[in-house]
């Protein structure tokens, strides 16, 4: 999608290990047009594909799914990182190593929110090892449901993740894929801009 | 808005201390379709405002303010609630306990995204004690910004919050404010519904 990819180029920094940092527009401040625009390029993407969920995982992930569940006209459900005295016992869960915070979450979902008949895209702001997609994939088929695929903003594609899970049959849609990317602020996305 | 006391009726639980369990629709699975609702009425109510910044916090805040953000037009910025290799040291911070969780979290904004010339409306999804908010607050008016009011989904008045802040002149517009509740399950709002 080259409106978010011009975006990445214009306000993205890239920061050592392997980090873009894109707080300007989409995880700290968020720009609302864009995400209403990314969301019908997956509404566009995923059209006639009966989708009846939206599935993210806290925190960075609800805004982009809020709004691609408001374009497809379906609820979304968040996985929670850690037990709080307000969610049901009765949960689906699964462990989920952070990237970004060189941690283990507990991440997990109510059963009362997700369903044998649901049809589930999965969507989230970064994928890069696929840790995180990875769990949200568990919840759902512990469940039951269907995965019918994953929307991505930005896809760190040289870190593994999206390959790993396309061949094993996943549909995994996203906006901007990175191939490479350099320290001193070179980036090549797949579609060759 | 009658809208959200019906949903909060039909859908909310109540359990012991105080708490109301709303993840059916609100912060755990979210109605998108009721997010819209009571983004338009919070545009009704601050219509002609200058609003240019939607301030909220992580994690159930940001669907909300995304979609709020997207009605009014402008970028939404959430508040981080620990300190990620991914956020500039560069940032504005105030200590906020939970009472949900019961901890105390540092809360913090990039001071790049918050500046004087803001006139921000705080958004978030509960108000009792009214920590989460102050911590909002305070925020704002260190990056010499103007809190133009806030907008709160559910407002438990009975916890005290709401009325001292209101008293300390800040505008707050609760969608659904309960002056009580009983453990058997009986809510009272303020708009007699």
């Amino acid at each position: 999608m080259k409106l978010l990819e011009d975006r990445i180029i214009q306000d993205g920094t890239i920061k050592p290990g392997g980090v873009l940092k894109v707080d300007n527009f989409l995880n700290h401040q968020i720009d609302t047009g864009l995400l209403y625009e990314m969301a019908c390029e997956w509404k566009r993407l995923y059209v006639n594909c009966n989708i009846n969920k939206i599935l993210t995982i806290e925190a960075s992930g609800i805004g982009l799914a809020s709004m691609t569940g408001y374009v497809f006209g379906c609820p979304v459900l968040f996985a929670k990182k850690s037990k709080t005295v307000n969610i049901s016992p009765d949960v689906y869960s699964v462990e989920v190593p952070s990237f970004t915070h060189k941690t283990v979450n507990t991440v997990m979902v109510s059963r009362e929110y997700l369903h044998a008949d649901d049809r589930v895209l999965i969507i989230d702001d970064f994928l890069a090892t696929g840790a995180a997609l990875k769990g949200l994939i568990a919840l759902t088929e512990l469940a039951g449901a269907t995965v019918v695929g994953c929307g991505i903003a930005i896809e760190k594609e040289f870190q593994g993740g999206g390959p790993e899970l396309r061949a094993q049959g996943y549909r995994i849609e996203s906006l901007a894929r990175i191939q490479s990317m350099t320290d001193d602020g070179k980036i090549l996305f797949a579609s060759g801009n």
